[in-house]
Formats: structure tokens, C-alpha cells, sequence
């Protein structure tokens, strides 16, 4: 693919764009092809044509786009192929996230850290924290990137390793606040899960740093405004990380005209929580 | 790529292969661009010359090969091109491991088995528990396929999550415990690397079931014995993986012959050991 030009430092085009929409919106790209608009073959065709189709209607009121690298490896060589082709075609002032979680040994870690950083030029990447710090260090090696690791996921049986009681706290509690020592700065963020807004203000106090990358938010839910106000990391800024409810606002033939709308609603909403909350 | 045609289900193949080996011997394939033999150019052409090279002179004395794909996606869509040529030509009665070490919530989890398991047509894959079973369970769909979950691996920060404390336990324990109760029947296996020997044998007292993959194991090294005691899982076999010391036994334009007779070594040593261990 093209060499990928980009405006400036990643977390610097990220506040930048923070400050012009006011809302610490992040669009997900997650297509299932099973769960394509109407009219959309469901093959690496129609997965390419609706990512294309939703990022250019919603992505002007999202700060980030965080694209989950699965639903495109899923179509092998040439899943990847339209991977690369809508990464390159990406506005150039998006921060764009790579969901991937991987985490492997070091010298793995570096070839994990070349396709994601090197050959498809992501901003940040998830990671899992489950190899330590030799997954993670790999990846800081290329220059202003950022990485999230995983504290606490939004799926059911999240709980199932990540609330294990590890000296009197939760596990993804122990992860977090690891991370928090360990990296200061900005450049190491964490995922936590909306799906329960205790949680995520509870983790927000304890571990004030990191930038918090929040999936799981529905369109309505009263989870968004617990999102959003965790949004303010001292170290680095925050997203709110949006899937279904701007993608699938429609799945009929006014599916880009949907999710328009969706995400200009959740960009004026998290704007107006934003003020509430006094920043 | 071309549908791949297989003997038998993945652990009747496996154990056949293993009887008629007398080894456990898994053939690493983790080719660096910066590490590979004179005379290979460093880039995707090198790595799959390399891959397609160490599986001709080497496979013959394994009972399973174990790919890391990162090593292949660093190159992007023409990476994986590569790792799809080479895994279409490997032996049928091969048992093929694709190291990923992927960990998602169920869609996406269900998205990277299609990758794994649907296009690459793999026997089996490696798996972070950090998600917990949503993350597992989209590949155990897949008929017949088998999964290894990550417990402790072998790298040097592999303690920093994988030996918290849990209920008296170290974390790596629990997931092994967990594992073993939860999924029977050998589909679910377990990563547990050999760079101590004392916790392998622990860790195969605790849970007699699963088979475990070993990886970690040099040429020469005392952990070899431990490695070989280990593959004895009540409900699958497991495997011992070398990489390094076969796939760089020469650097230089003998690097073929040197890998096959260090396999040849390794399958020789290992049969020699499992004797002694009375199996």
C-alpha cells in the first residue's frame, strides 16, 4: 500500500479534533456479514463498501474511528487487501484506532507492532495485558503511537478472569493500575467497559492518568454519561467508543443517511454532558 | 485460496502422527525478517522461502507444526497471501497450529475463528483467557477443532499478570483450573511454556486433563525432560515446541540440511526420553 501522510503526532491531532467537535465521540467499525445494511452482498465487498459507507457519513462528528481488525482478517489476503485500502482513504485529521488486542511475546510483539503501527499506520491499538510488559514495550518503540490495554472488557464473561480478587482488588483493578505506574505520559491508555458505570467511576478514581477507551455504549443508555465523564485522564484525553448504534442506526437503504444522524445526536449529547459536567 | 483437504479430524490425525513418531516434537515456524539465513532477501519473499524451507527439511520429524502469524500479517495483505500459499501446501497429515493468540468478545471472537479455522483451515489455535469463555467458545463451533489457552508462558514478564496472587494460587493456576473443569475432551488445551521446569510439573499435577503446547524449549536445554514428562494429558496429547533450535541450527546455506538434523536430534531425543518416562 501508499505510504500514509498524517497531520502531526498522533495525540496532538487527537486533542485538536477534541476541542473542534467538543464530544470525546469514537466511531466503531465492527461489520459482521451477517449484519449488513439491505442490498449489500455479504462477502469482503460489502464489509469494504459499508466500513467506506459509515465512516464517510458519521465520521465528520467523531473525534477517533476504532476499526476491529477481525471482521477483515476474517476474508483472509484480500480481507486485509480492503483493510488497507480504507485505512489509506481515512481522513487525514481522524485518530484512528486498530482493534486487534493482540498480545504476544517480544520479538512477536514487534511484528504485531509492524503490521499495525508500521504497515497500516494506526494511530493506537488495543492490547491485552496478559504477557506483561514485554506484549506492550514493543509497540511504545514506535514513535508517539499509543496503546490501550485491556482492564476492563464489556462482554459477559468479562468477569471471569478480570474479577478474579488478586490481594483484595479485582484483577482488571491490579491491570489498571499496573499500567498507570508503569507508563505515565499519555501514550498508554486503557479499555473499560460502560457496561457498568460503578465500575468505570470507581477505576477513574483510582487510577487518574491514563486515557480511558470506552466501548460498550449504547445509543440511549444511561451509561453514556458515565462514559463521558471518566473522559478526562490527566495524562491523555478519553473516547467513548460508539458501534451499533450509529452503524446499524438503519439496515435499510437510508443505513448512511442513519448513521449520520445517530452519530451528529451522540456528538450534540456528548457535548451537552460534557458542559454539565463542567469541562 | 483453494479448499484444503485434511485425513481424519484434527486429534485423530495428531495422535496417529504421534504413534508413529514416538516424539512430540511441534516445528516452530517465527521467521524474522532480521534472522533469517544468508542469501534470503529480508522481506515477504525471504519469509516464506524460509517457512516453505524449514517445513520441507523439518516436518518430517514433527508431530505438528505451530505458524505465528505475525510474522506473516507485518506484511500486510501480501503476509498473509504468503501464510495462505504456504499453509495450502503443507503435509495433510500434518496437525497445524496457528499461534495468534486472539482474545475478543463473542462476535468478534466468532470472526477470527472464521480466519483461523474457516480460510486458514487450521487444527488448532492458540487463545488469551483474559476474555474469558466468550472468547473461546466461538471456536469450539467449529467441529472438531482444537484450542490451547494461554495459562504461563515463557516469556521473561510472563509473572507480572500470570503470577498474581488469586486465592493462594498464582493467576496462571487458576486459568489452568479453569480450563481443565470447564471444557473436557480434549479440544481445550493449554499454553504453559518450559522455561521452568518445576511449574511444568506443578501446573500438570494440578490438572491431569488438558494437553498442554510447551513452548520454550532450546536445543540442549535441561527443560527438554520436563517438557516430554508433561505430554501426557488424560485427555489429549501434548506437544513440545522448538523453533530456534532447528529453524536456525546454520545461518548459513546449509540452514535446510542443519534443520532437519536437528529435528532429527530433537524426535530421536524426545522418543528416547518418553521411553525412560515408561511411555
Amino acid at each position: 500500500m501508499q505510504p500514509i501522510s498524517v497531520d502531526a503526532a498522533p495525540l496532538v491531532r487527537l486533542r485538536a479534533r477534541l476541542a473542534r467537535l467538543g464530544a470525546p465521540l469514537c466511531l466503531g467499525i465492527d461489520p459482521h456479514p451477517r449484519a449488513l445494511p439491505e442490498g449489500l452482498p455479504t462477502n469482503v465487498e460489502g464489509i469494504e463498501r459499508f466500513a467506506r459507507g459509515i465512516v464517510e457519513a458519521a465520521s465528520e462528528h467523531a473525534a477517533a474511528v476504532k476499526i476491529n481488525v477481525a471482521f477483515f482478517e476474517a476474508f483472509g489476503s484480500s480481507g486485509v487487501a480492503a483493510l488497507e485500502r480504507l485505512r489509506a482513504d481515512l481522513p487525514a485529521d481522524l485518530f484512528v484506532i486498530l482493534d486487534a488486542k493482540r498480545g504476544d511475546i517480544g520479538p512477536t510483539a514487534e511484528r504485531y507492532a509492524a503490521a499495525l503501527f508500521g504497515h497500516l499506520a494506526a494511530d493506537a491499538v488495543t492490547l491485552s495485558p496478559y504477557l506483561g510488559e514485554d506484549a506492550i514495550e514493543p509497540f511504545l518503540e514506535h514513535e508517539d503511537r499509543v496503546v490501550y490495554v485491556l482492564a476492563r472488557t464489556s462482554n459477559a464473561s468479562a468477569g471471569t478472569i478480570q474479577d478474579l480478587p488478586v490481594d483484595g482488588a479485582m484483577l482488571h483493578e491490579r491491570v489498571a493500575r499496573w499500567v498507570a505506574e508503569r507508563w505515565r505520559g499519555g501514550r498508554v491508555g486503557l479499555v473499560v467497559g460502560a457496561t457498568r458505570p460503578d465500575d468505570l467511576r470507581r477505576l477513574r478514581e483510582l487510577v487518574p492518568g491514563p486515557g480511558f477507551l470506552v466501548p460498550g455504549v449504547g445509543a440511549q443508555g444511561g451509561e453514556l454519561e458515565a462514559a463521558v465523564a471518566c473522559c478526562h485522564g490527566t495524562d491523555a484525553p478519553g473516547l467513548v467508543n460508539v458501534s451499533r448504534a450509529i452503524s446499524k442506526a438503519s439496515s435499510r437503504d437510508d443505513w448512511q443517511e442513519a448513521a449520520g444522524a445517530a452519530a451528529a445526536a451522540l456528538q450534540a449529547r456528548m457535548k451537552e454532558l460534557g458542559a454539565t459536567l463542567g469541562r
